[in-house]
């Protein structure tokens, strides 16, 4: 699977909601996850570790609607935007503009970044 | 100044559409440049040899409107994502979907590499 293909099949899954199903079947058992932000959550690494940030955020956030943009592909890495309109747990609804950048190493995705719009 | 503050100052001069003068403020002289395609033009260094990759786009496309998205920081790096209505010489009009991200050190952006969208 060539990295546009393995971008295209990811996006299209998180273009359906299917966010767990995406990193199921296409993150590298070693996934690095990184968020702009110091603390314990700006860099995790492994399944287990980002599955639990990812159980964190929903047991934390009501989601109505997210919006993903892209692929954007270039060498072993791809892009995605994502456009949320969330309610954090006891707070007020807002709406968030993120994007992904994907490096993939042989087959699967090894490192997820994201990087916060204004 | 940060990478958020330059990110700020890059995008601002690039949806006032002064994307010259954003290279010219805010490159470094050794600036890197990336694009996802093979041949002389995929990897070019230096101010001059990104310069003139920038007189040669402009020569050849007509550009009809381009819009900016953006900053969106993590670090040291920043994305800009570009949507542009171009017509390229002799060709069809065409529009443009793509991200650059920006990679940041000692105050200058020392690599900016494009992404393109499907």
């Amino acid at each position: 699977m060539t990295t546009q293909e393995l971008a295209t099949a990811f996006a299209a899954l998180c273009k359906a909601g299917q966010f767990e199903e995406a990193g199921k079947q296409h993150w590298s058992d070693d996934i690095v996850s990184c968020e702009p932000m110091t603390g314990d959550m700006a860099r995790l690494q492994g399944r287990a570790a980002v599955d639990a940030k990812g159980a964190w955020w929903y047991a934390n956030h009501e989601i109505h609607s997210v919006k993903t943009e892209g692929p954007y592909v270039h060498g072993d890495q791809f892009i995605l935007r994502f456009q949320m309109d969330v309610t954090p747990k006891g707070g007020a609804r807002m709406q968030m503009d993120e994007m992904g950048v994907y490096s993939v190493a042989g087959g699967k995705i090894v490192e997820e970044r994201f990087f916060f719009g204004g």
